[in-house]
């Protein structure tokens, strides 16, 4: 079954609030941090019986359409066959 | 710089409601995917001239206790010398 691992993450020059408190967080604690920057992730199973194309076709639309906002975030995924 | 990469997601016996959302909106509007499971990604700068097991011991303490919860969640990090 072809599985597929997308990370969103914020473009580098929007400003990430959410990093920014995680950071600070971390910090108060003593951890040696130096920067934070916070994205999603997704494990996505594709239905069974596409190929390889169709496969980075379908995940290149879904990345682009659905899970991320072009104008502020960008996306990787790869794709492995999982038996 | 030390940059590390973390993922948290969901333990496979959790529910995924959030997850199970994004399929069935994905399914609806016709893309070929038959499971999807939504979790956290973070991208960590450690401190300057930490060495590599100092660094991956602050890594697996910070998912520990800040980053997850272990009661239901797991988490995975790489970590990368970044120059």
């Amino acid at each position: 079954m072809p599985e597929a691992y997308v990370k969103v993450t914020l473009k580098k020059s929007i400003l990430d609030p959410q990093g920014s408190a995680v950071e600070k967080a971390l910090r108060q604690m003593g951890h040696p941090v130096e920067a934070v920057r916070v994205g999603k992730y997704m494990e996505i199973t594709l239905s069974e019986g596409l190929d390889r194309a169709a496969g980075e076709a379908a995940l290149e639309e879904i990345c682009r359409k659905v899970l991320s906002n072009p104008v502020i975030e960008e996306y990787a995924f790869s794709l492995e066959d999982r038996p």
